[in-house]
């Protein structure tokens, strides 16, 4: 059994510690779309599509295998069953067969990363299901009670406040907030939705610049201009994008020459690490 | 952890012990195929479906609980990827893809029979693949290499003398053989192929009498009128056809009245047995 | 070209005509569940699956073959790309790939129509896309896009006063509107939510007189008692239930009985009729 | 209707003629993989994935405007229904079965090349069928008898000399055999298979110098040193592997400089050419 680190992200004689994490393994069978082997060098969790958005079980088997050897965390990223929409439309899914959805994901991730050595260290949403989870109580209820039944109370990892993170806090499992280094924030701390004007940063130099001041010193710079509260405890890269490893790698090294610990925020009990 | 039971199957002075299997789960979302609820009551042993050729999520759940509460073992039983054709279509798939296959839906399939308390207690072959694995030495040895790799030496029912059971044995996996007391066998003991005459057996006491056979005089008549030593420890009932969970009610109950104990081939540690 | 019919609803001196739709074709491989012979000589418009809900390549030919021969008109049913779901589960697909997604379906059901001698004569969307097209706009107009670029401004059958029918009409399309005779309608001529106590009319011998209101009478008792006028050219009958067929078969002859004409609302110009 | 064209061949005065096909379309939802845009400078015949290897229904709809729009004549590129396995996994299909398969995915197909003001010139199958129809007689004449309920006798392209090609010629359907440029050729004229050394060319050069030879000579040297009479009325121009496009270019730009006419075997009469 593994338990999320009980670092104090608020103490601030403490070193700073920030997890990385990125969706990975995302192609299916011929399609290849996440540069697997790259983030795996760079990550401390891997996201790891489970077969309903992206995934095939060959896919599957490999991340496990480089993730385990190389001390990542395995993270099971749960979707609607929807792989002509790449679990990108929001789905009207009853909870019982949501619940029941995300149960058959994570056992179907848990199998694989067992084979490696490893195990599934916490359950991360993908896509329109993160999207609607963040609102959505019914849902998020629905995702809880499908990582309870998998067994082992998972860490959820998700938006700091959504709903999501407090059903599973309802439910006893851990709860990991994740921020976005290339995302514009509200003064409020939300995310700009993506339809906005400036709700993604495009500028890598941008990217590091507040990836370093998220991690660092627990702050970005809103779209207003305002200072803001970072008290994530893992920062989101993405991988599917031209050079999008390379930026991932450089955040990496940026962080670490700063000063930063990268670190899971699991226990890798089963990895090489 | 269950162990086969050791059961010398040719020791005259034992009583006679059989297992009763069934295809069960075989539904899909709003489709439904067997009775599981009367099955459930019937057999000792539930091959379900885990979502390659049927068996919805959902489906999988209702059916490990209702197992599990009866005290019947839960099999996988895995197939190719092929819910069009309900796994009857036999593929050339490559041996590791193959492999990964199998471990994905033993996987799907364990984390909800652990919800319910139970373990996926053996490995049973759907349809097509079950076929291509009596003669196909590669396929048998990638479903075993894909049984493997989920773990727990997982025991496998199949046809005596299949490649299968072949390639299982030679990974250190215990076998168990079943026989169909509705299909018509060879003097050499195999099946007589579903497209000649007199294949299969629709005269229900007929069925019962040749189960009856099989189970308690360990023989069954040649469809050239030879009799023929059988050796299965488990009995294959179908239940996808009109009154096909009256006919196995009936088996159950003349094998019981004549003296055959009905009992599942492992230890249902997890169960409520 | 066939066109729909021109009959004025409202000239009391016309003697009475209605059409009679179902869903057919509805099974998926192995998976049967609607009574496909006995519903086609009951109905004269048959909704057909095109494969996104259900409706196998083989099951489509076999419908529009046995359609044709009867004189049934052949309308597609369209839904949402969700087997596991059979299509009820609401999807946030874009406009675009909604769109896209209708066109595909109509052309692959087009093919088996034409094959059999007849054509594609109108088209209905089914389940979860059906309820959200009644006030979804961008959907509705997505759909009918998806008909346009389908070609031959085929009619729409659905929910009168729908966001589909305007959108239809907007688009230059025949609308056709249909009436439940097993639902309870509110004051205002909407159906009252199935959730809700009183939405289903289960007692057959009221269903078979609320059909014979609205086709002869053109009138229906609302759920507070009240008589409200029933436009709808065509009544829906449903075809997954048990007994489903029979009470259809029923409603149709007294329908015969009552002098109300069953017609199909298009000409069947293909067709044996 | 559109006819093959009845150039001679074999006729010496003749100007040297010859279509250039790729296979297109082949993503699915998010996954990209064929260089759609740059090959549709390049062919005049374009395979288009119908959905059940690949090819979702936006991309068919957007290469096929691209295509009617650059005059390049729409083949549908048929396929086994197995999207995880691309399509390169032979399959047991039933005949009846896959001609019903065939038949929906060219109707899929012709309305979208309809839309786009073209129609379906021709039929090539993909990956495992392809190759399982060069020997496969029931599965050659399943696909034949899915053409031919699709309506308008579509020419089949194929290997010359396959079954496929003889049931099509059998029932009255017009062949267009294709020859690889990238593919080694044994002594008899039949391709080298994969599995064996040297069966793919690699070198860029002597592709393009065995495609001017293929297409202006009729001749191409087989692995043993042979020179072999080459009668392929279309060359098959690979487009998933990257350069693929650059290589299609020049190809066809030192074809045309060589003076030989590229030039589709089907009258476009549909497109802009």
């Amino acid at each position: 059994m593994r338990t999320p680190e009980r670092t104090d992200m608020s103490d601030p004689a403490a070193p700073p510690v920030i997890d990385l994490n990125a969706d990975l393994g995302e192609g299916f069978g011929r399609w290849q779309l996440t540069d697997d082997g790259a983030l795996l060098s760079v990550v401390t969790s891997a996201n790891v599509a489970c077969g309903f958005h992206a995934g095939d079980p060959s896919t599957m088997r490999r991340v496990c295998e480089l993730a385990a050897e190389r001390g990542v965390v395995i993270g099971a990223q749960v979707s609607y069953r929807d792989l002509a929409g790449f679990g990108r439309r929001a789905m009207d899914v009853p909870a019982d067969e949501l619940a029941d959805e995300i149960t058959y994901q994570i056992g179907a991730l848990e199998v694989f990363a067992r084979a490696a050595g490893a195990r599934v260290g916490y359950v991360k949403p993908h896509g329109a299901l993160y999207n609607r989870c963040v609102h959505d109580e019914e849902q998020a209820a629905a995702v809880v009670a499908g990582i309870r039944a998998a067994g082992g109370a998972l860490p959820v990892l998700g938006l700091p406040g959504s709903r999501l993170h407090r059903a599973a806090e309802g439910a006893g499992l851990p709860v990991i907030g994740e921020a976005f280094a290339d995302r514009a924030y509200t003064a409020e701390g939300t995310l700009v939705p993506r339809r906005e004007p400036g709700a993604v940063v495009h500028d890598p130099d941008e990217v590091v610049k507040r990836a370093l001041g998220m991690a660092r010193d627990r702050t970005v710079t809103a779209i207003d201009g305002r200072g803001i509260a970072i008290t994530a405890r893992s920062l989101c890269l993405h991988g599917d994008t031209p050079g999008a490893a390379g930026l991932a790698r450089r955040v990496r090294s940026e962080l670490t020459a700063a000063g930063v610990h990268i670190r899971s925020f699991v226990r890798a009990a089963g990895s090489a690490a």
